[in-house]
């Protein structure tokens, strides 16, 4: 057991020097920051965000932060809460493949709403993105994947962790202060397993979120806490982890970075489906054929792609995100896999269903997880095959920034105008150069206040 | 394992007939309140209040709750949050025996808060206490001792479920609506031991009440939760505690009630301390002589009193809290154990340390944890004894509603002025016959604001 692990985390994210930080580390919280604000902007109609407000908003204090993707306003905690889940709701977010942390909606929704209520330059911005993100995952490796496989939802409980870190560095928290402030965190770190298909999946990242500033706010203000709350005997970490293993949250930390290893999810499902929607969308674009045409398809997968996504006959959109039948269709279907293909109405297109009938899956030895084999079999019996070797956001084929900013358009086309879209991309590009990093919040949200289509 | 747990509560807390809540629950009820309304009043103006306050009171919302024993107000969801802490911050609030949860805490602090927030009888009011506390403490059986033993404090964990509960019914949840709020409940639950000795061991009853509060709240909009959030497999008991017993939480439901096997502490340090204290106290109160006329004290004793209160030199107020020779000192020199006793100045006293230091214990076997032995040397060579074979405060020797009466003037006194604490009492002993329950928190605010001496 590493001895000191919260009081190295607690220097690291007061007082690791900018100079130290990589250019590259500094765009991928670039990266990660659009990628946040299309989900958030994609996500903001849900009615899981919807009900959210409805409870808690009369509440809200002085209202200084936006709401992304809508008109509202509030006071940053609860901000932090209401875009927390936003960003998540979609299942479209981040991942950091080697924890499943989705670190970018607790780690940003902090630091936003902190940015909106107190001058924060983008340099500035941008250490507090990239050091939150770091202590994270950081966080998640000392107790994956035990932690993981006993039920916790790593997004819940280290992203607490991530938001401390990122509001405590904007607020200028010295070492002892930042390690109250991860110890505030370590005794909320909370979120289940089982919330998983409910809203409260989303209300993890969004409670991350708010906690990690509520923390960072009572540890500047004195509020003491254990300096151990993550190694001590009973604290985060063998508490929630039969097995904890420190060193790896320390190990390197200020040299490697984990937000290197952030993945970006091009389709808003499933990620084991990901590689056939690839090979689907390639044989679409790339041949010739109606879908009536279409007499079988065979999808060559590995076994996790049937374990978690074999659902075939979805009945909501959120269960389409879990069935490969579904992503398969609307791929070939329509040429396209856009978050708006995983709605309640485009399940029960009678089309795509018609076509899902027609797919089937079989499991083959040696697939990896971001592998995948199509095979088409036409009416004139003609066969159509495509071999995907990695999918699209896997870490051996990353999105690239025009990916990413694609996302971003297609998320932020129903919410935001032609020109406030462009201005958003540019912004969150050179977020490093901004004097002013709260813009971000203003620039993510309508005016006047859009209207949301109902949404099941 | 029972399959319905968190349905078999839910049902409960949304619809068990106020009815068949037997007369004895209800009085406890009102001990309850009185209770922890004195330790909130006490503990009002300690740094870990007045720490979290200046850190969080800039984002409240509209003024509508009472902070107790302050002029200050917030909004609900804040004054649950800071009147939790103040109810646990100085460790003298009521203990469920079988479980060590701090039942009152949790739940009278998010019910006053919403009972301020919208128009409760006092009838409701009690019956969302009577309710709330079955849950918490039902909820802790189900997991109770592992889950403590691996390191969770069970008044944050199981508190939040009480909390819940309690708002739950003050806002009329159907059955589906309070299971979704357990469930929200559930998937926030947490509070590590680690942070014992540090401010946030009270944080856990507040961030509790809050979270509570804020769980209702959603559920009420509409915000889906799992069902099954406490017996699922990924659900909070197995997530939390290796070996749950689900049968003890719903057993007899409705027709035993935990609340009547409540404590209440006469004496505002370590419960195992008790009996030592009352025979010290007895001693001084039987026998004429002057401490100095003391050669010798030996202190027998159960073998937890000296693994948990051993500190022979204790050098703050809070380590004086875990000092049996600090408290028996007190008892002997002043014929008294006030809250006041275990202050930074009353352990730094110089007639204190030096019988302090004339005092010795001895584990002798078979005395039990409520029971003990002191036996005093004067220098003439005399020797008084005085047996305690139960603490007061225990489940054998209850504290009376004397008891508690008395227990919050010495809390109250120098917080609110005499009339004000007459009437606070007379409140909250009919609590069940007010027509606005929330009259109790202003009845508990001093006004104009009271300016606190500052304490270390």
């Amino acid at each position: 057991m590493t001895p000191h692990t919260t009081e190295a985390l607690a220097r690291f994210a007061a007082s690791f020097e900018r100079s130290r930080i990589p250019a590259d580390v500094r765009h991928a919280a670039a990266q990660c920051l659009l990628n946040w604000a299309g989900c958030a902007l994609g996500g903001a109609g849900h009615p899981a965000v919807e009900r959210a407000m409805a409870a808690l908003l009369p509440f809200s204090g002085a209202p200084s932060a936006s709401l992304i993707g809508r008109g509202e306003r509030c006071d940053p905690l609860h901000a932090a809460l209401f875009n927390g889940i936003s960003s998540h709701v979609l299942d479209f977010d981040d991942t950091h493949l080697a924890t499943l942390v989705h670190p970018s909606g607790p780690v940003i929704s902090a630091a936003l709403a902190l940015a909106q209520h107190q001058a924060v330059d983008g340099k500035r911005f941008v250490d507090a993105i990239a050091l939150g993100i770091e202590v994270e995952c950081r966080v998640a490796l000392g107790v994956y994947p035990a932690h993981y496989d006993i039920g916790w939802h790593i997004t819940g409980t280290a992203g607490v962790f991530g938001a401390t870190a990122a509001a405590g560095r904007l607020l200028g928290l010295d070492e002892t202060r930042m390690a109250w402030a991860l110890g505030i965190a370590a005794t909320q770190a909370a979120g289940l397993r089982e919330m998983f298909g409910t809203m409260c999946k989303s209300l993890h990242p969004g409670r991350a979120a708010q906690g990690g500033l509520n923390a960072a706010l009572m540890a500047h203000a004195g509020f003491t806490s254990s300096t151990r709350a993550i190694e001590a005997p009973r604290g985060f970490a063998r508490v929630t982890c039969g097995d904890p293993h420190l060193d790896d949250v320390t190990s390197g930390l200020g040299e490697s970075w984990e937000i290197l290893k952030n993945s970006y999810k091009p389709y808003a499902c499933g990620v084991v489906i990901h590689p056939v929607i690839d090979a689907c969308l390639d044989l679409r674009r790339s041949n010739a054929f109606s879908p009536d045409d279409i007499a079988a398809v065979e999808l060559d997968v590995h076994p996790l792609v049937l374990e978690l996504t074999g659902k075939t006959e979805p009945a909501t959109g959120l269960e389409g995100k879990f069935s490969v039948f579904h992503a398969a269709a609307i791929a070939l279907l329509r040429g396209e896999s856009s978050f708006r293909d995983f709605t309640d109405e485009a399940v029960r297109d009678a089309n795509v269903i018609a076509l899902r009938r027609r797919i089937v899956a079989k499991i083959v030895a040696g697939t990896r997880e971001d592998e995948a084999r199509v095979t088409m079999t036409l009416r004139n019996g003609e066969r159509l095959s495509r071999h995907v070797p990695n999918a699209l956001g896997s870490l051996a084929r990353p999105m690239s920034d025009e990916d990413i900013e694609r996302k971003f358009r297609d998320l932020a086309q129903d919410v935001l105008p032609q020109a406030q879209i462009d201005q958003a991309i540019g912004l969150c590009w050179k977020i490093d150069e901004q004097p002013d990093a709260g813009r971000v919040g203003a620039a993510l949200s309508p005016q006047p206040q859009v209207s949301y289509p109902t949404r099941a």
